[in-house]
C-alpha cells in the first residue's frame, strides 16, 4: 500500500465546516440584501493580478505580506490583499462602461502571508462598498446610512464615529502645523490604542508643547469635553478651525440630514477619528457596536478625491466603506444573536423501506414545492427506525416524516424530534399545516 | 507626475462587470436553493494548499497546468486545480466531525494555467455536489434526481443519460476483455468526440475486430439499436454482461425510482457512457440540455468506493457530481432564459433639492420595509430632473419617485420610465400600491 499524505492546511489558513459555513453565508446573505435594497450592485475581479498593478508604488509593509509568484509564462503576478487597488484598476479599465455615479459592492477572498501570531489569518474575505463618481454630502450620507440599516438588520445598535479630514487639516493650518498634518493624523489615529501622555510626547516632539495642546484640545482628549451633540462640537471644531469653511458646512449638511431621516442617535461627530491612510481627503468614520464597542471599529471608511490616479489621468472621486464580516461574525455568536440555522431543513423523511425510495422522493418534491425543504434519508437502517430519528437529530432537523409500508397511499406519522412525540394517521395536507406553523 | 500602471487584467482571467455578475449571482442563488431544499449544506476550504497535497500522486497535465510557487515560509504550495482534492483532504482531515451520510456542495473559483488559445479560462467557478458515506442506490438516485429539479427549476428541460461502470466492466470481462477495462473506457468516452469508424480502429488494435464488435453493440454505436427505453436497454446489456448481476440490479432499482417519484420521462439508460476517470466505480452519468443537446454535458458524475484513498486508511464512498454554471449561464443566454433584471432595485427617488437628502432617505427607508428595494439619487441636477430620468433608466430603473418641494408632507409623484407617463399628487400607500403591482 502506498504511504498516506497527511491531510492538513497551510498554517492561516481554514476549512470550514457546515455550522461555520452556513453562518458565514447567512451573514453575508443579509448584507447583501441591505445592499441590494439600496441599489447597490455588485462586480467581481480576479484572485490573481500583475504584481505591478498591486504594489502600485510599492510599499514596504504591503510588499513583505503579499504572496507573489511568477506563473508558468513567467509573469510577474499577485495574490490580491485587498478589494481597494483591484477596485481601483477595474475603474481605470471600465470608466467607459461604468454609469457614474457607480454604486457597488464586493464580497471576495484576499489573502496576506502576515505573521499568524498575531491571531490573524493569511486567507481572509472582506466586503467593500462605494459610491463613486459623486462628491455629494447625499453621497456621504447614503454610505453612512446603509451601514446603520445594514447592522441594524443584523440585530446589533451601532454608534458611527464621524469627522472630517479637510476640518482638521484647516484647523492644523490655523495653528501653524499644517506642514504637519500627515504625521499628526498618524498619530491621533492612534490615540485609542496609546494613552495620552504617550499621545501628547509624540505631537509635542513633532508640533511643540503649544501645538500639542490645541490639538489635544480640539479632538476633545483629556475629558474636558462636556459637549452632549453633534451640533455643540460641530460649533467648537468649526471656532477652533478659524470659522465657518466648505467642511464645517458639509458636517453641517450630514448633521441635517441626520435628523431629517430619523438617523440622528446613531451618529457622534468625533474629532479623535483621522483614519491612518493618506488615502482619505474627506468626511471619514468608524464604526462601534453599542453593546460591544471594546472589540473596536467593524466598519470604517471615508471620502477620498483619487481613487484610480496610479492607473488613469481621470481623477475620479468617491466614498466608501469595508466592513468586517469576521469580526460582526464574532461579535454576534458573543452577544447570543448569531442567527445560524444547524441546517437549512427542518424536516426530513425516513427511509423505512429502500425500495420505496422513488415514493418518498415524490413525497419530499411535495413539500419542497410549498416552500419547505426536505431531506429524504438513502439507507434504511435494518428497520430501526431510533437510527434515523439520531441521524436526524444529529443533522439540525426539527421533524421527521415516516410514510407507511405502503406509499404513496399510507398515512404518514409525523414525529417532533424535540418532544418526541408522534402524530399518526395524517394527510400530506395535514402534515403540511403542522409544519407551516413552526417552518419559516 | 508619475507614469500611469496600465491597468489590465492578466490573460484568461476576467472583470464581471454588474449585470454579468448579477447573472452569475442569480444562478447561484437559485442553485444553492434548490441544493439547500434536498438538505444540502455548504461547505468551504482554502484556495491555497500544499502543492504535495493537490497533485496527489502526480500527474503529468495536472503538474503542467497548476499555479505552484514557494510562498514567504518556503513552503511548496498552489493554488487548487478543482474541488474534488480538496474536498477528499477535507474529508480525510474531518471525518470524526462529520455525520454521515454528508451531504454538501461547494461553489468556488479554481485556477489552472491553461492554454487560452482553447477558448478556457484560467481562473472559473466550479459547483460540486456529493453525498458520501452511502452505498445506497437512494442515493445515487438523490444525486440524480437533485440535478433534474435543478435544472428544472432554472427553466430549463433536461435529459440524463445513465450507466453503470461495473456492469461495464462485467460486460468486458464476460467477452474477455476485463484487463484492457481501462484503456477500453477512455476510448468508449471519446465516442462523442470522434466518428464510429475511428472507435472500432481504436478498440480493434486493443481487443481485436470480434471484441470491438462486441463493445460497439453494447454500447448501442451504429443505430441498429431501436430500444425505446430504461428496461429495453437494461434488458439487453443484462443479456450481454451475462445475466442478472448487483450492477443490473442496482440499474434495475434505480429505474423503479425514477418511476416512481414520476420522474422517469428525464432519464435514459446509455451503455456508451463511462466517463473518463478512473475514480468512477458504479453509476456514471451525464446530463444533456434537451433544447441546446449539442453544448454537451453541462452536469456529469458518478459513484465512487475510495474518495480519501491518498490521506486516509478508512475507505469512503459516496456518489457526486460537477455542474458547469458558466455553461448553463451562456445556454439560457442563448435561449432567451437568461433570468438577469439590469438592477436589484426597480425604483429610484429623484434629488430635487440636495438639503432634502435626509427626507429622501427616510422615504427610502419606508418603501425597503415594506420589501421594495429603493436607490436614492445624490445629485440635484441643478433642477433638470430629465438627466436623472435617463440616468434612472442606464441603471435599469422601472420608475422614479419626484417628491415634492417640501417633503416630507408635499405629495408625491411617480414617473413610469418604460410609459413616460407622471402621476401627480400620490400618498406613499398610493405609490406603494402602484408598485406592488409591478415589484416582485
Amino acid at each position: 500500500m502506498a504511504s498516506l499524505i497527511e491531510p492538513k492546511v497551510l498554517k492561516g489558513f481554514r476549512d470550514f465546516l457546515p455550522p461555520a459555513e452556513m453562518a458565514r453565508r447567512h451573514l453575508t446573505e443579509q448584507v447583501e440584501a441591505s445592499f441590494r435594497s439600496f441599489g447597490f450592485v455588485p462586480i467581481d475581479t480576479p484572485a490573481l493580478e500583475y504584481a505591478k498593478i498591486l504594489l502600485g508604488k510599492g510599499g514596504g509593509e504591503t510588499e513583505k505580506q503579499i504572496y507573489r509568484f511568477k506563473d508558468n509564462g513567467g509573469r510577474d503576478v499577485a495574490l490580491r490583499f485587498d478589494l481597494t487597488v483591484p477596485f481601483a484598476r477595474f475603474v481605470a479599465l471600465h470608466q467607459g462602461e461604468i454609469t457614474f455615479p457607480f454604486k457597488r459592492y464586493h464580497i471576495a477572498k484576499v489573502w496576506r502571508g502576515e505573521n499568524t501570531q498575531r491571531g490573524r489569518y493569511r486567507e481572509f474575505t472582506q466586503c467593500d462598498f462605494d459610491i463613486i463618481g459623486s462628491d455629494s454630502a447625499a453621497a456621504d450620507f447614503e454610505i453612512l446610512l446603509m451601514i446603520r440599516a445594514t447592522l441594524l438588520a443584523l440585530g446589533t445598535d451601532v454608534r458611527i464615529h464621524v469627522n472630517h479630514r479637510g476640518l482638521f487639516n484647516r484647523f492644523l493650518s490655523h495653528i501653524g502645523a499644517g506642514e504637519k498634518s500627515v504625521e499628526v493624523l498618524r498619530i491621533v489615529d492612534k490615540l485609542a490604542k496609546v494613552c495620552e501622555e504617550e499621545t501628547r510626547k509624540n505631537l509635542a516632539a513633532l508640533a511643540g508643547d503649544s501645538c500639542a495642546q490645541k490639538i489635544l484640545d480640539f479632538i476633545g482628549a483629556g475629558g474636558g469635553n462636556t459637549e452632549k451633540t453633534f451640533e455643540e462640537t460641530l460649533d467648537r471644531i468649526t471656532a477652533l478651525s478659524g470659522g465657518p469653511s466648505p467642511e464645517s458646512e458639509r458636517l453641517d449638511m450630514l448633521r441635517r440630514f441626520m435628523f431629517d431621516a430619523g438617523a440622528a442617535d446613531s451618529f457622534s461627530l468625533d474629532p479623535s477619528i483621522t483614519r491612518g491612510l493618506d488615502y482619505y481627503t474627506g468626511v471619514v468614520f468608524e464604526t462601534f457596536l453599542t453593546e460591544l464597542p471594546d472589540i473596536g471599529s467593524i466598519c470604517s471608511g471615508g471620502r477620498y478625491d483619487d481613487l484610480a490616479g496610479l492607473y488613469s489621468k481621470n481623477r475620479i472621486s468617491g466614498v466608501g466603506s469595508s466592513i468586517g464580516l469576521d469580526r460582526i461574525l464574532a461579535a454576534l455568536e458573543s452577544l447570543g444573536k448569531s442567527p445560524v440555522a444547524a441546517s437549512y431543513a427542518a424536516v426530513a423523511i425516513a427511509c423505512v423501506k429502500q425500495e420505496c425510495s422513488g415514493f418518498y422522493q415524490a413525497l419530499a418534491a411535495k413539500f419542497r414545492q410549498e416552500g419547505i425543504p426536505c431531506e429524504v434519508f438513502s439507507e434504511d437502517t435494518g428497520g430501526n427506525l431510533v437510527k434515523q430519528f439520531v441521524l436526524a437529530e444529529k443533522k439540525g432537523r426539527r421533524w421527521i416524516i415516516i410514510p407507511g409500508e405502503n406509499p404513496p397511499d399510507d398515512p404518514l406519522t409525523l414525529r417532533d424530534l424535540k418532544t418526541r412525540q408522534n402524530q399518526e394517521g395524517l394527510s400530506f395536507s395535514q402534515v403540511l399545516e403542522i409544519l407551516r406553523g413552526f417552518v419559516r
